[in-house]
Order: structure tokens, then sequence, then C-alpha cells
């Protein structure tokens, strides 16, 4: 059999070297070995496949991932692999399951916030996975707001014991993954009160099921929560709702790190600083904009190879239609989108660098760094998500009507994807009370008193310049200057920020005025994560880039990703007087040009997320871009088509065209 | 059991009359009484039963929706209903059926292009549904570019008949509804072909399967496409994939209201004016205008009544936490889409109106004004399904991490209506090629010439004015003047039309102008798109409104639909100097000051929708707002809740933990 590259001709166009290109996007050549190695391995595997999950039953959807995830284990114990391999081996399994929590959460939470001892006792457990833990914080009744849990952990100085409670409805968890059918363990966030007295909000090792037989420990009630969004999609994974009655744990399975209950029921703060825990959020919000990139690559390559193989329209005598890449509503919708994926792989790549700082600080006793890393991952992790859930959804229409079947891959893609927005820290909140705004506000109030603005707020120190300076582009070339560029963001950034400090200072009570300017504080601080980005992007192309032709697409894409920015917000530079409408028009134009630069190389841009055709799990993302007859073999396997004739035919159609309906009973 | 209403608090604060706004959202008080008795009628039917949807496999819902269908033609023809009441009935049944495409594209299909004698014919037995037909116009390798369609029929005029043909894979047709497994008949769209000769695309009606045991006919080859995005949603119906295989019809199943072929095989133009087929798409998109209403508004209703219920952070010493409902960054992205509802909901009053109109104006051989009807209609139709789709997700984020489950009813929401933004002309597509973009253009370049623009682009009449005007906004409370909001919005949208003109002018290929320019025409279009539904709700409270309260109420909701447009779109409004930097922060200011003002009425502006728990299909949304338990009692129905140790247990989890898994085989 010969094989076919409907996108051969596509391929031959590209002007820079695409395995240079794949060493780039990987972060090294090692790491695009392991990923290499790992995703062609899970692709080859049979029990791995994933084309037929959204045709599963519930029932059968979980316990086909109960299979995914022993056999995955099997695999990784087999082949000896390392835990850099068996992560990228679970990551290209590509479904959600309670290894996510085991791994993920349960895990580190053991390590971040136990103590050796506790660490010693139940580590080795879950590194073999003797027992299966899932992290259970959020309530029925209570979310974001970790501080206003219910659930409690009274100590009892008799016993030197816990009892964990349930005392309402609302207080039941829910929500945490693994917890619904598998996790035999958790780490349970509860209010811890000691002779009468509050301590605030605490972890607490408990064990939900009989290592024996599975069933729930006395005291415990323990159920899935039911479907969620989307074909297969998060149904994959038993969240679930858990209740206690009175359930005792020994004392030593409080999480005591930084605070201690002793067997007298005294409470002693320990000598590890507290904020050894914003650490781990670091740790954990960088994994999700790191996350962000790929979910946007796979949307973006799927459309951007679908949008090289369909042809619609502008056909000229009898010719072939036009590819719709070729429209520039397209370019000028997927385009921007294709530079977001590499602006936040390169913004991803930064804030590993940032966590290994900020942990290397907080070893040293060094705080200082920490509020600022804690805001900026914060609002980071806030605007990837966003826009790369609305992205999977915009790479959805801009396959037409074929990207709203499951082949496409992209449902399940958006609706997988759709939580991040909410979890680990809504996205809203995390602009304002939590974080970004907060510290922005902060940084503005201090900037005359010699305070020096540090980290990706450095740029706050150059506002007497920044408040007043004129944009220096005057023809559309101009927008192609970083400095050009990076002054424009930041004088955006700094004067909405300046502009919020003011309206604010007109509040008696700031929490008030803070409470009525959400909406705009949301803004700015998105306006200053935009440049974040873009000026890490930029940063990233002051290094050595080898391959021939790499360094140059990166550039483009890099003004294309600012440029669109500006573009869709130039109501901010306009207001705040950053650049004028003339410039605005000039970014325009160059903005159009980059479109038609990027065109030619757009699907080896793709490629070289050097995704496999399973992992992307679509038909119309094809490497090969085969993709009509693929789609006509992938309908006939629904179930709906066992038969031609469907089951019901007899009892509510033919009585309907036989009108035999008065008399039949339905 | 006493009853209980935890909403109850919020209902006593509204300021207006509901049973009147009631009548005003329904129309009048005739469609609000039918609208209510038969959403009723189908929430106490048990067999209409809709919230197991997402736990159905595919077979089971398709099976369940057929019952449906047969249950509802049973009740329609038992209780004699008149025509609107059946369309009434049908809409609170919410699940897409075959008989959608029957009453919505089949029939109308024959009334609209068939002649009488054809509609003679076919109409009753259609009426009776002694036939069941759909729809067959898009392939599997197009879509919006009727034009580009390869499905063949050749006239032989040995045996007067037609020979329908696919003549390649990507010729298929491929997704109309009720295709799959249900009709017996369609309107096939296809290249008709006379003595060699091409006749442009006309439609055919073609029998598919025996009248006697539904099997296909000979030459048809025919199966459902697969499943699509969400649960339950569109997959109740059976999108279909269709072969011919030189299926021969008489020559008399052409539709030939338009054009014919005589006996002899000659083609004659009739004199029934082409036209006419215009005037169906306005009805179409009129009708999809008021459905986006209806969408939108039932995930407003839901998420403002969970916004309601759900508290978060800001309790003070251990009191309630704050509703949701009261943080302006909450009511800065709710209150906006509940002004939303309410503004498509009056510009579709008004299609429907102006659907009179052209009709009228047709019949009498008048098309002066069908040029203007048909690039409203389609910009409307763009405008206000893009906003819907987006609205419902952001409705989903507004409830929060359970906005996420199924018994939300959002997801399905969202997944069932996200089609309607490619369907019936992709919205892109819509904007430019085919109307909008186009008709602006056109209107721009005959201001100078004395030709009068007509309907919605009357005001371009007023350009010279309008190219110099300066916005007389001076204090917040000025932009609650009718006049002042009118006159900013016409001034953007001409400006920006005139601004794409003056770019055009420099290309020498005018064609080359349109696909460069593509995104600012979309731009340009989607403001005048907004002017419309601005204007029209500012005529419909120039209207008489009966109620205590109502008008006073609509106003506020008018002036956020503006003033947060005026906010999202700033950027057009400061780049076409429009109004002033220091304008939008007045117009700021106000939309603030209006959010504190319909925050008391919002409970009772989404009960005015007047929706049954059962047609809402969400938890959250409960009129009750009893949330939390009935949420925990949903989620025990879940199968994968049928046992407490899962399905896969002794398999896949216990010699995980019992360490068996090197010997195990998996």
């Amino acid at each position: 059999m010969e094989e076919l590259d409907y996108l051969a001709g596509e391929r031959k166009r590209a002007e820079f070297d695409v395995d240079a290109m794949k060493i780039v996007w990987a972060g090294s050549r090692h790491a695009f070995e392991v990923s290499d190695r790992m995703s062609r391995l899970v692709a080859s595997d049979p029990v791995f496949r994933k084309d037929n999950r959204p045709m599963l039953s519930r029932k059968d959807l979980f316990k086909n991932t109960l299979h995914k995830a022993a056999h995955a284990w099997k695999r990784i114990i087999e082949l000896r692999l390392s835990e850099e391999e068996a992560v990228a081996l679970r990551h290209y399994v590509d479904e959600p399951a309670f290894t996510d929590l085991h791994w993920g959460m349960f895990v580190p939470s053991i390590k971040g916030q136990g103590t050796d001892e506790q660490q010693k006792k139940w580590l080795p457990l879950a590194y073999k996975m003797q027992i299966i833990g899932c992290y259970a914080q959020t309530e029925l009744g209570h979310g974001s707001n970790v501080q206003g849990l219910e659930t409690t952990a009274t100590f009892d100085p008799d016993t030197d014991e816990f009892i964990i409670n349930s005392p309402t409805l609302s207080s039941s968890k829910w929500w945490p993954g693994g917890l619904g059918k598998v996790s035999t363990h958790t780490v349970a966030y509860a209010r811890l009160i000691v002779d009468g007295k509050e301590h605030g909000v605490h972890g607490f090792i408990v064990q939900l099921r009989s290592l024996d037989d599975h069933q729930p420990l006395p005291g415990i009630t323990v159920a899935d929560i039911g479907m969620k969004f989307g074909n297969g999609a998060y149904n994959t994974m038993d969240n679930g709702v858990l209740r206690f009655d009175h359930v005792r744990i020994p004392r030593d399975q409080m999480l005591m790190r930084v605070l201690q209950v002793t067997r007298e029921g005294k409470v002693v703060q320990s000598n590890v600083p507290r904020q050894l825990v914003y650490g781990t959020m670091v740790f954990v919000r960088k994994s999700i904009v790191s996350d962000a990139s790929t979910a946007l690559s796979r949307a973006v390559c799927i459309a951007t190879r679908y949008s090289a193989v369909r042809r619609q329209f502008g056909s000229q005598n009898g010719g072939p239609e036009t590819q719709v890449i070729d429209y520039k509503t397209q370019q000028n919708r997927l385009f921007p989108l294709l530079a977001s994926a590499y602006a936040f792989r390169f913004v991803g790549e930064w804030l590993s660098w940032l966590y290994i700082d900020v942990t290397q600080r907080l070893q040293a006793g060094d705080f200082s760094t920490l509020p600022e890393a804690h805001a900026c991952t914060a609002g980071l992790k806030s605007v990837t998500t966003s826009v790369t859930t609305d992205g999977i959804e915009e790479c959805r229409k801009l396959c037409g009507g074929h990207g709203y079947l499951c082949s496409s891959g992209l449902p399940e893609l958006f609706a997988v994807y759709a939580p991040t927005c909410t979890y680990e820290g809504d996205n809203v909140v995390l602009l304002l009370q939590a974080c970004v705004a907060r510290f922005l506000m902060k940084t503005v109030s201090q900037l005359g008193s010699g305070k020096q603005p540090v980290g990706t707020t450095a740029y706050m120190a150059r506002a007497d310049h920044l408040m007043h300076c004129h944009c220096s582009a005057q023809r559309a070339e101009d927008w192609l200057k970083p400095n050009v560029i990076l002054e424009a963001f930041e004088a955006r950034s700094l004067r909405m920020s300046v502009a919020c400090a003011q309206k604010l200072s007109k509040f008696s009570d700031p929490e008030e005025g803070f409470a009525e300017l959400a909406a705009y504080l949301a803004e700015a601080s998105v306006a200053h994560c935009q440049l974040i980005i873009v000026s890490k992007f930029i940063e990233k192309l002051q290094q050595d880039i080898p391959g021939e032709g790499v360094k140059k697409q990166l550039e483009i894409l890099c003004n294309i990703y600012a440029l669109a920015l500006l573009h869709k917000h130039q109501g901010d530079f306009l207001s705040t007087g950053s650049i004028s409408s003339k410039q605005v028009s000039l970014a325009n134009d160059q903005l159009r040009s980059l479109y038609t630069q990027v065109r030619p190389n757009a699907i080896a841009l793709v490629d070289a997320f050097n995704y496999t055709d399973h992992y992307l799990g679509s038909i119309l993302g094809r490497y090969d871009g085969n993709v009509y007859p693929k789609l006509y073999e992938e309908a006939l396997k629904d179930p709906l088509n066992d038969s031609v004739v469907p089951d019901g035919y007899r009892e509510y159609i033919r009585p309907l065209l036989k009108q035999q309906l008065r008399s039949a009973r339905l």
C-alpha cells in the first residue's frame, strides 16, 4: 500500500527546520525524546485506544479507565520507566483518572504538609500504590473560599484521636476526583477544633475504604456525583461526594508540618514557615499554564490541518474551491491562536524557572519574591486557561459543521478542558481578591515610596516615563520592533493600574472600592498578565535558537501574538492614550502582512508539536489529511448503525406512518 | 408538606408587576396563555421526562426520542390542538427530533418551491405524517457554498425521469437531521443536468425508504453519522449520510415552482420570481433570532437564580457568606446577558413584522426592500447566535464548579445550541460574502448618488452629520438618553463602514480587497447589527407598555444592553472618534449604577420568562432555589452508583493494591 499524504504539498512549503522546532517546543532534546518515545508507546498499544469513548455508557467508560490505569502501571513497572517517563506515559494515555489525583495531589500534599515521620510512613505506600489517595477539599456549599469549609476535625484528648464530621449537607465533600469509587485514602481538609477553640483549616489523612474488600469504612458515606459535561471527557473520572459521621482517626494523621497538636492537646506552630504552602501553589499553577499550551496546541493543530484540507467557495471555472486556510477571516481567527499556543509554551517554561528560583529562595529563608511570584502565577493561570478554553471552542467553529462531530476530537477536548477555568482558583477570583489586582494596587501605591517593584512588575519603576511616553510607531514596520511593542504594552498596563488606583482612592472604604471597581481591576490585571506573556516571548527570542529559519518563524509568531492582542484590546490602548488611532491602524496593517508570512509555514508549525494521531484523537486533524473517507468509516461505527431499521421502528415510527396512533398505546 | 421557596425574599424585592412582564416577554396575552398551557402539559406528562438523557446510551436515547415524538403526535390529535398549540407543545418537549426537519424544512420546502399541483399531492401526506421528510442539502465536502454541491440530477427523456446520483465520496449528503434512521422521503438538492447542460442546483423529492418495512429503496445508501457534541443534546437526532446510486424518480418530483423541465426536456423559467426563495430565508432566520433569545434566557434564568442561592466569601463574624449575585464581577458578566436576552426578544418581534412586510411586498411584486431585509436578517442571525452560544457558556462559568455537572442543565444547553453558529449560514460567512458587508459597502458607495438608503440603513442618509458629530454626553446621566446612545452607535457604525469603503477603494480588484479586509468588514457588520438591536429596543420602549414598573425595568435593561456593548467595543467608538475617553468612562460609571438598579429585580426578571422546572431542566435553576439537597439526590441516580464497589474492582483495582500486577494479565 502506498502511503498518501494529502498535506505533503503544504509541508514542502515550510521555510524552516521542523525537527529543530520540535526541540524548541519540547524544551530540550531530552524532553523531546522522552515525549516522542512515550507517545508512540501509548499510541501502539490497543489497550489505550480511545476513539470509542463517546459511545461507551458511563459504567463501561469508567471500567475501561480502570483497565487503562492498571495497564499503564503494569507497563511502567515492566519497562522500568523513570519517573519522568512514567509522567509522560500517563499524560499520553490522555484520559482523566484517579491516578491524576493520587500522583498530582495526594502525594504532593503529604510531601508538602506532612512531617518527616509522616512522609516516611505514608509515601512508600503511596509510591507503590498499595494505597490510593485523593484530595478532599471543596464542599457542596463551598468552593474557592477555603476558609468557609464546614467539615470539622475535633481533637478528643481522651482517645488521642480526631473526630472528623460533616455537620451539614452543604459540608459534604463534593467534586474530589478519584473519591467516588476508587480511593482508599484521602487528605481531607477540615476546621481544626481543639478544646472548643478553632484553629483554621488543615489537612487530615483519612482512610475511606477497606483494603480487603473496598467497602467504605464505618461512618463514611461515599458516592459518585454523576455525569459531567461532554462525551467521554471527565466522565472517566469518579468525582465524588463524601460525608463523615464522627469518623475517628489517630492524632498523627493530621498533616503537621506547619501546625502541630500535641498529645496534651496543645496547638503548636512549628518553625517551618507557612509560606511554604505558596510554593506548592506556584508549582501547581505553573503546570496548569504548561497544560494550557498543550491543550490549545492540540486544538490549533486539528483546525490548522483541516483548514488546509477543507475547500469552500472561490472555485473558478469548475476548478477546485479555495482552501479555507487561505481566507483572511480564517487566518484572523486561527493564527493568533497558533501564536498563543507558542506564547503560552514559553511563559510556561519561564514559570518553571520561577518555581525553581522561588523554591531555592524559600529554602534560604528569603520570602521577598513570593508575593510577586504568587500573584503572577495566579494571573497567568487565569489568563492562559480562559484563552485556551475559548480557543478550543473557536477551533471547533473554524472546522465548520464537522467540528461538531465527536470524531473531530474537539468536543471532548473542550469538555475535558473547560473545568480548568474554575478549579485551582476560579479565574475571575484569581484576578481579584486572591492575587493580581491587589498586588498591582499595592505596587502602584508604593511607587513614590522608594520601594522598588520586583519581578514582572519591575517596569512600574519607570512610571514617570511610561505615564507620559508617546508610542514611536510611524510606519507599519515599526510594529515589528520589540521595544515598540513592549513599551506600548507597559504603558497600557501601568496606566490602567494607575487609573484603577486613582478611582480606588476616592472610596473611604477601600474594600467597598475594590468591590465596586472589580470589573476594571480585572481588566487591569489581564493587561498586566498579557504584558508578562509578550515580554517572556520576546526574552525567549533573545536567546540563541538553533535550526534554519526557526527563530524567524518564532519572531513572526511573537509579533502576531502581540499585535492580535493589541487589535482585540485597542480600546485599552486608545483610552489610556498609549497609542493613537493611526498607530492602531498601522498595527492592523502589519498584522495582516504577518498572516501572509505565516501561512506557508502553518502546517509545519503544528507538525512541530509532534502529536501522534492517537493523541490528537481527531479525524479532522489526521497527519495525512485523509479526512473524508475516515469520517465516513467512523460514522458507520455508531451503535445506531448496528441495524438499518432502528430499534423503535415497530413501536413508534410505523404506527405514525400507518395512522394507527389513535388506537396504539404509547 | 409545606412548600419552601428559598427565593421568596428575592421575589418580594421586585419593583414591577411580574405577570405583566410575562405578557411582554411572550408577545401577547394569547401567546402567553398558549405557551403557559403547553409547557405545563408537557411538564406533567411522564413520557416527556428528560432528566435521564445524559445517562442513556445512544440507542436508548434515540428510541426514547422516537417514543416522545410519537406520543406528542398522539396528544396533538387527542386534544385536537391548533397548529400554534402543536408548535408550542413540540417546542416544550425540548428534544431535537426528526419532526423538527419534517415540519421545519420538508413541509416549507414543498410549500415554497413546489407548484400548486405538487403541493396538492405531497402536503396532505406530510400533514398527516403518512410520509416523513427531511432536507438533504449539505454534503460531506460542501457546506455553506450551495453552488458547490456535487450531487447530480440528470434528465432522462426516454423514461421521463431524473437520475439522482452521488458521483464522488465528497458528494455524499451529510448532516441532514431525520435522514439517518427515520425519514421516508427527502427534498434532495442536486445540480440539474438536461441534455448535457447544467442548470444550477434545485430540489427534488426522493423517496428513501419503503413505506412497508422501512428498508432503504434500491440505490439508496443511508446511515447515521455518529455521535455529536454533548450529553443527550443533538444525539437524539439521526443526522445522516446518504448516497444515491443512479436513483430514478419521476420528472414531476423536481420542485418546479421557479424552474420547470418539460416532458420534451426543455428548461423553462416560470413567471414566479426567484426572489421568493429569499422570503423563506428571512423566515427561517427570524425564527433563529427568536430561538436565540429563548436559549439565552434559559441559561440566564439558571445562572441568575443560582447566583442568588450560592454564597461565597465575605462572611463577617461567622455570619452567612455573600450571595454571589451581589458581587460586581458577577453582575458585570450576568446582567448584560440578561439584557441581551430581552434585546434579542424584541428584535425578534420586529423581524416577525419585517417578514410579514416583505411577504406582502413580494406578493405585490415589490422587491425593493428585499436585499436590505435579507442582509439584516442574516446579520442578526449571526450576531445573536454568536452572543447566545458564548453567553450560555458564560452562564455555565458563572455557576462555578456545579455548572459543569449535567444536572445543571447548562452543558446540554450549550451543546445543543452550539451548531446554530454554523447551520443556516456560517456566522462569519453571513457577515461577509453572503450579505451584510457587501450590502453595507454598496450602500456607502451610493451615498452621494441620491439613492436613499432604506430600512435599517436609513441612518446612513445622515452621513454628513454622523461623520462629524461630537457626542454630547457630559455627565454619566446623559448616557440614559436614547438619542445620545443612538447617535453614538450610528456614528460608530457609519464611520467603520466608511473606513472600510475607503480602504477597499485602494484595491484595483475589489474582490481582492474584500478578501484582504475581511476581518474589518466583519467588524463593521457587527457594529451595524448591534445598532439595529439597540434601536429596536429603544423603539419598543416608545410603545405603550402596561404593568406597574414594567417599562422602567425595560428601560434599565435597554441601557445596560447598550452601555455594556459600548464598554466591550470601546475600541471601535474611540478609534472612530465617535466618543471620547472621558465619555467612555462616564458610560462605565452609569453602567455600574444600572447594575445596582437591576439587582433587586433580577430574580423577577427571569421569572418573567415563565419557564417550568421541566423546561429549564436544571437543578441550579430550580424555581424554589432548593439546590443542594436536589443535587445530592440527582447524583445518586448515576448508574455508577448502582453498586458501592464499582465494576472492575476485582480486575483492575484490587490487583493494583495487592501488588499482583506483575503476574496478572491485564
